[in-house]
């Protein structure tokens, strides 16, 4: 039998950690007060955050969030807002969310101190933050003492297979939508055993809040009934959540859950393909911004090179200290003849191509099949390493990427793989996890 | 100027041949006659087809029907046509349609004698031939003596084309659909103007009649408004008409008329790609089955070949004294590694699925994408030679070649073409012609 106590035992903060997250938490809260009053500042600080509701795990964030009065413009609160979060925070450094706030880990663990304005209803806010105090405030009198270690269960259930998180990297579930699905199925086991036999969607509120929606999981924000909380989870977290789900309850086991997935890489053998790294320095930007810039990067190397006529079968990525993109080609040099598609013989166009195409370049055709005009041309650009090279410099990479265009390393291999962190990423590719 | 009068009187049979070929029809005629009066069978021999309206290029067949008249059974009505056949054509070789008939080329060219109910009407009729000489009734009283030469001038065109010919091997336009054109369309430049210009069907008939037929071509036979005479013409074979014709009336010249298309091959150069060339020798059947059996072939393996991952990216053959088969692909070796599609992740054969793929064949996965599950499995059918030859030995490629599978000569060929007759066919794929 599984033991889901063991399970939450190991994985919450113990009592001293309990206690020392409070009272840095108050410390801070007190600092910031103070700060306010002295500088007269209309502002209030507030926990929110897991760390607030009893629903985090060991070494959580904390989450401070300033609520400013409204009257004061977007841009003061903001400049205050960094300003309060240096004065506390010694060692913060500015990131960048909708705006801008000072994160810390000179406590041995990471601190946000994030301005906001104080609103009592959702449709009052200014920014994005401004509604989660609000989610604090709702989960507060809608968790149950014994429901925050249900929310552990399925936090620590998500994060053994990698869709925990809605940030950019994920697409997962976030912790409040986490929470949310507690106090909606009660519980962890019966959450999953719903997720187990789900088909379709999972969307959770009323038929008229959530049929405007239309992305994989609907999940009404109960402080704002106009916002699908789970917008960010992809339709690939889903069927793990589902897959896995359904696999749990068949045989229960402790090794369900965790902090983050195991690496377990299947061999790294010659599976007969070609691959191609390209290796790229890391620009200093949030994880927020350059995950999906590389996402991006690798769908337009995708389809540019199927306009040249290369398969890329699969693609991988890594971002760490370095950026690592790998492309697994089945072949990465084509035929030097390849077959263009002419107009519809019905065309007026068709007289230009016939006399477009009479050169040194065809090698076979002009012919018609069924309706249209084929003619078989050199192919010059049959070598992948030339094909990549013209697209990464024509591509549009997002501004970030472009810039660094003359740094890329591109590295071809054959057979196994090199000893790089996307290598490891590339074969540990598994779930359930 | 292009001389039109000059490409007729080069095609056209002259005097002597015109006057050689009635004596040898009235003569056959005569001697069909006597024997059926001595034999008691009541039956009249009948000359058809284009030597019986001035229709005809030179050497042109001579195709003489026996009617016989109603009140015989079938196979009464084959033995005796046979039976008069013979022994009139000392050299005749048995023949097969709908049903058998004598062929011979004794005389310096063919001579079929051809056995048929005799009718007044098309629904009548008790075999596909019957109509024969209702056709040969209509034509002689709707083209007039200027519109047998505008018949000549389209075939000429359509042969130089490879568009000539009903026949399974050609799926082109019949002799008795090119004559129902110019009944139609006035002349030979009246019609490719109209071709030249058309979008999509060509269409000949009332709309009533022809709006049950679906085929590129539907031409209403005028003895018969059940009938599409059309229906062989492929897709292809009609857009090669409409674009030749576009063609050919930009700048008019002789080059766009002939018996046969020249071959006209492109260099045989190093493509880049691998071919295949299956060999067999052939057995002794008519062109209108081996033809269909040998396309048939094709895309039996082509298809096979895709289940297989191997992509050909064109085909040839080469019906002669040996059936040639030429593929094309990209490359004949695939990675080691295949994508194995599962089922979707609500599905209740996910369970046997993760079961069975838990082995040492795995090379990556099982994984989650989208709503599905994936495995990355070993291909050990990853060599063409291999798969071809299971290809072959489980396809059924017809009766006849069937038998022959253990005589199959495969040979594999990168870069230059061997001198074989489907390296010429395959090289000389152009049009226009």
């Amino acid at each position: 039998m599984i033991d889901l106590k063991k399970v939450i035992a190991e994985y919450s903060p113990d009592t001293a950690e309990i206690e020392s997250v409070r009272k840095l938490s108050d410390d801070l809260i007190i600092k910031i007060s103070d700060y306010c009053r002295i500088n007269n500042i209309n502002a209030d600080p507030l926990l929110v955050g897991s760390s607030s509701r009893g629903t985090s795990l060991r070494g959580a964030d904390v989450d401070i969030f300033i609520r400013f009065k409204r009257g004061y413009g977007i841009r003061e609160m903001e400049k205050l807002g960094l300003e309060i979060g240096h004065s506390i925070l010694k060692k913060g450094v500015e990131k960048y969310a909708e705006h801008p706030y000072v994160s810390s880990n000179e406590f041995g663990r990471k601190v946000d101190v994030v301005p906001c304005f104080m609103i009592d209803n959702a449709n009052e806010r200014l920014t994005a933050v401004d509604r989660t105090p609000l989610h604090s405030e709702y989960l507060k009198t809608h968790l149950t003492v014994q429901q925050r270690d249900e929310v552990k269960l399925l936090k620590l259930f998500m994060r053994k297979q990698g869709i925990y998180g809605s940030e950019l990297k994920t697409n997962g579930f976030s912790g409040y939508v986490t929470e949310l699905l507690i106090v909606n199925y009660g519980s962890f086991l019966s959450a999953i055993t719903h997720f187990s036999t789900l088909k379709g969607k999972l969307i959770v509120g009323d038929y008229e809040a959530t049929k405007k929606f239309t992305s994989p999981v609907i999940i009404i924000d109960p402080t704002d009934p106009q916002r699908n909380a789970g917008a960010a989870v992809s339709l690939t977290a889903l069927s793990i959540l589902k897959l896995c789900g359904k696999i749990f309850l068949r045989e229960p086991s402790e090794s369900y859950f965790g902090m983050e997935p195991d690496k377990k890489p299947s061999p790294n053998v010659d599976r007969g393909t070609v691959f191609y790294i390209i290796r790229i320095r890391r620009p200093e930007i949030v994880d927020d911004i350059i995950f999906p810039q590389v996402q991006k990067m690798i769908s337009a190397i995708v389809r540019a090179s199927k306009e040249y006529g290369f398969n890329i079968i699969s693609s991988e990525y890594s971002v760490e200290d370095e950026i690592e993109v790998l492309l697994e080609l089945e072949t990465d040099i084509l035929p030097s003849v390849k077959l263009h598609s002419g107009p519809p013989v019905e065309s007026d166009n068709i007289i230009p191509f016939l006399e477009k195409h009479n050169g040194k370049d065809v090698l076979r055709g002009p012919y018609v099949m069924d309706g249209r005009i084929y003619v078989e041309l050199k192919n010059s650009m049959n070598v992948y390493d030339d094909a990549l090279h013209k697209i990464l410099e024509n591509a549009d990479l997002g501004k970030h990427i472009n810039n660094m265009k003359e740094e890329f390393k591109i590295q071809r291999y054959e057979g196994k793989l090199p000893d790089l962190k996307v290598s490891t990423n590339f074969l540990s590719k598994r779930n359930p996890n």
